[in-house]
């Protein structure tokens, strides 16, 4: 029986992990949504295309669900939305940006129009059920983030959502230092705050340092300047515009998702450049080489993003060429090192200069550093602390932070994903758990991966399969033909005939000796002969006709 | 047809790459082996134990060759040796503490006492067929490695191998300055130098900062302290031995190839501390958690290490607890970094204090940065440069680095692999390439995985397999009895179900109407099937009876 008039935070993502952040506010029979994300899968997960949070918790509670509030674009934040939307009805607050950007992925999943969607601005407050919310601007890597104020009957809570103070940002919108210090006059019961870079001392450099790297890059570059960066990043399309324009040039936006949220944000009034600086790429690639920008994605190196397809040469509207400069504006997400750093080398072999962050500040951090999570905690003084968006690693470190700054330890909890945090007439307890295992997305199937099905997937990936039809005499039980063998992924083919002719043999004796289960009898013979002579473990199958 | 009197540089491995480094120096009918190492596979690479340098060109040459000289006694350097011993008779030279883990490296392999091994030690000079080769010390992250000075008949050629400039390495033996400066007043031909670092600015950090911070962390430490590294890191055992005598602490040793390691350089003078220091770990686990230090391998997270079974409860001899202090002693090697985060979560999920390299300096890198790569090139002022030990953008930015300090751009040649280098009377040029493919070592295969074996891997994984077995009448052509269907790694069982009942269908539909090859029909029929329900693409095979 849950206690009545309880304020009940439920994290159902981004506890103890990177992405698919989603947290519940609940009190009594309301319940208010904050964010909707995906996860991308780990290099393990086999065949996976995401992970977004277990609804099961939400959907038995569907009718209590007062409102869905996005803070910002990022997928890590909205990539789940449709999800939600297929279970549950409530209206979806956010700001004009992500509310464009939402738009248009709905209308990409065939939901245009489907959904609820109210514009909020930054500033604004909102009564959604008996949650008073004051939505702050905060700065991060994409424009017009929020950060809430959530005045509840049990207290004002802060989720601060993805942040950084930059002093300097590109838009020149600051984070709202106004309205966090209006929380701490206010008294603040609970600050929930971004983890990320929890393990980085010192401040997140501002946007602007990226200005010079891009200036210095520009002045001496003397054919095309291509720029690789996310699509979501348009403070960066913002900078790229600004050198391209102080250098002459013409800015051409290539890809799919960069052209949309460009147009969504020149749109919306959120870039400030001439609308003449920007060409059609076909149009660009007949001008001069030292008059082109390129601004495309790829910078984690997915191979078939149009960085990626530069660097193995199978661009379909233009190549690569030796004088081309090429910026990887970001940071490899972790996982990714390997793809990033293979694109980096073949960019190099096609003849490009390329400059990345090892090499130049061309990019920096959307999160904020240990300085300003302390800061934060200054700024708000709360009398609990909760650490999100974080693995347990960066969690612990806010944890850590938090008492250097003065909160008692017993007021921090660091949870994870599943554990409901109690606040009643002031004082904090853990609650329930609530289901929060990992969804996989894999194709049309939401949920029907476990992790049953990808231990089997990376065991037949790991030495391949031997696959091996016996037809038997139904009377005498004997073998009728040579039995078939197929394989995949096993050895190359030269080198296993032998092998396999040998298996046959092995096959042969098993069967005339075979009293129990057949099938599983020439499996294990099989897979024993085969591990003596290669030391490799294929999955075996057997298959039987009796005739 | 070879040039004559023409000094040949033929790179087998570890350039474009990181790892299996070997290198070529052909004159007229002599080979000087250096190095012959292995790499560690990518993620991608499936089912791979590791990559060996393609030794055809070795092979069809091998009544050439008059030693091999390994640098030092890392698995990059020397985890070849076996391999090449199979196919080439020639004395190894190397230094003391190399021979050694060579011995037990040749040992474990069945091959003990196999090799004709040669010490020399760090100083000496070794005439090798028409190469007089000057062995000079330089600080790496393993003790007792060397460069060569190869003095050919084209004249000096410097092999750095893997350095740094260390001026407190913890050995108190710094990089030799005096022969790189000998070399230099010699007049050097062409340096051949490391390039790992290329893109770190500035000078990498000594030994000896991790001494600090070691302190502070066992100062701290109330239970037990647990510190994970390289096994071959004697350096910084050396450094664990110094704290845990300091904090009146006693040191095991856990795990077979930490203890052989420590045996081996305790025994050859390169550790300096009381014997009485070390203790059986089973004699550790009943001292005071307070007077107890761990030393194991596992700083890589890999699951089945000391470190690895800590973290997920599964180690054999003790578990860990809250209290104890574990430090990784080591920085993830690119492609490794999900499995070092996902360790040191678990790790703090068990209540550990977890101190790693973002943290504090308890880890520094064992090869030089930029201004000791400008300082190798002041030191030895060669004519020509070949950038060594790196990826294509490594090598380049050690080529812009040369560049830097004067050395004209048409002098340096930035190679990969396979690809001769010719010098003649003082001029270099590009020679023909020989083979250098990747030679994958698979369970006791070697070079019989090949790309496509590794695609057909990848294709399996990604999203599993289904195997339909039809019996039909030999005369009629029909189905006798219902397919047989079995998937694996594609959908869990209970969504499985009603999706394999349609595709008995669709079988039967396919297997009307076939007029072709049924098998290729039917494959194709029941993939676009589940194509179509799924977005899924398993890997469809067909097994055909006819009775």
């Amino acid at each position: 029986m849950k206690k009545r008039n309880t304020l009940r935070i439920i994290p159902l993502g981004g506890l103890g992990e990177v992405g698919r952040n989603m947290m519940l506010y609940e009190y009594n029979d309301n319940i208010l949504v904050v964010d909707a994300g995906l996860m991308f899968p780990e290099n393990d997960m086999i065949g996976i295309d995401y992970i977004i949070p277990d609804l099961t918790y939400l959907i038995q509670n569907r009718d209590k669900v007062r409102g869905i509030i996005i803070t910002h674009g990022h997928e890590d934040h909205t990539g789940a939305v449709r999800h939600v939307l297929e279970e549950i009805q409530a209206p979806i607050y956010a700001t004009p940006l992500t509310i464009g950007m939402l738009e248009a992925k709905l209308a990409r999943n065939g939901m245009a129009g489907k959904a609820d969607l109210r514009t909020i601005n930054a500033g604004a407050t909102e009564q959604i059920g008996p949650f008073k919310v004051k939505f702050f601007h905060v700065c991060h890597s994409i424009p017009d983030g929020v950060g809430l104020g959530i005045d509840t009957p049990q207290g004002l809570v802060v989720h601060t959502s993805d942040y950084k103070f930059d002093n300097t940002p590109v838009d020149n919108w600051p984070s709202d230092y106004a309205s966090l210090a209006a929380f701490s006059e206010q008294g603040v019961l609970a600050l929930l705050g971004d983890s990320t870079n929890a393990e980085r001392a010192g401040w997140t450099p501002s946007e602007r340092v990226i200005d010079q790297a891009f200036d210095s890059v520009f002045r001496e570059a003397k054919g095309r300047v291509i720029i690789a960066s996310f699509a979501s990043l348009i403070s960066r399309m913002q900078q790229v515009a600004e050198a391209t324009q102080r250098y002459g040039r013409k800015l051409a936006f290539v890809g799919t998702s960069m052209q949309d949220n460009f147009k969504i944000a020149m749109k919306l009034g959120y870039l400030d450049f001439p609308d003449s600086l920007v060409v059609p790429i076909d149009q660009a690639l007949h001008l001069p080489d030292s008059q082109v920008t390129i601004m495309c994605t790829g910078s984690q190196g997915e191979p078939t993003s149009i960085l990626g397809r530069l660097s193995t040469g199978t661009n379909r509207l233009f190549d690569l060429k030796p004088g081309d400069t090429v910026i990887l504006s970001s940071h490899p997400i972790p996982g990714n090192e390997e793809n990033v750093y293979r694109t980096i080398n073949r960019l190099f072999e096609r003849g490009a200069n390329v400059i990345y962050e090892m090499l130049a500040p061309v990019h920096v951090s959307g999160h904020a550093s240990q300085e300003e999570l302390k800061m934060m905690l200054h700024l708000t003084r709360p009398r609990y602390v909760i650490p999100i968006h974080g693995e347990i690693r960066q969690l612990k470190q806010h944890a850590r932070l938090a008492q250097m700054v003065g909160v008692p330890e017993q007021n921090i909890a660091v949870i994870t994903n599943g554990q409901v945090v109690e606040f009643h007439n002031g004082r904090m307890s853990l609650g329930e758990r609530v289901p929060a295992s990992y969804v996989f997305v894999d194709g049309s199937g939401v949920g029907d991966v476990d992790p049953e099905i990808m231990r089997e997937r990376e065991a037949l990936s790991r030495d391949g399969i031997v696959l091996v039809h016996l037809t038997l005499d139904r009377q005498t039980g004997r073998l009728i033909s040579d039995p078939e063998i197929i394989s995949r992924g096993f050895m190359m083919s030269r080198e296993i005939e032998p092998v396999l002719a040998q298996t046959g043999k092995q096959i042969a004796d098993t069967v005339a000796k075979a009293n129990g289960n057949l099938q599983r009898d020439v499996e294990r013979a099989v897979g024993n002969y085969l591990y003596g002579e290669t030391r490799r473990r294929p999955m075996v199958f057997v298959t039987v006709t009796r005739v």
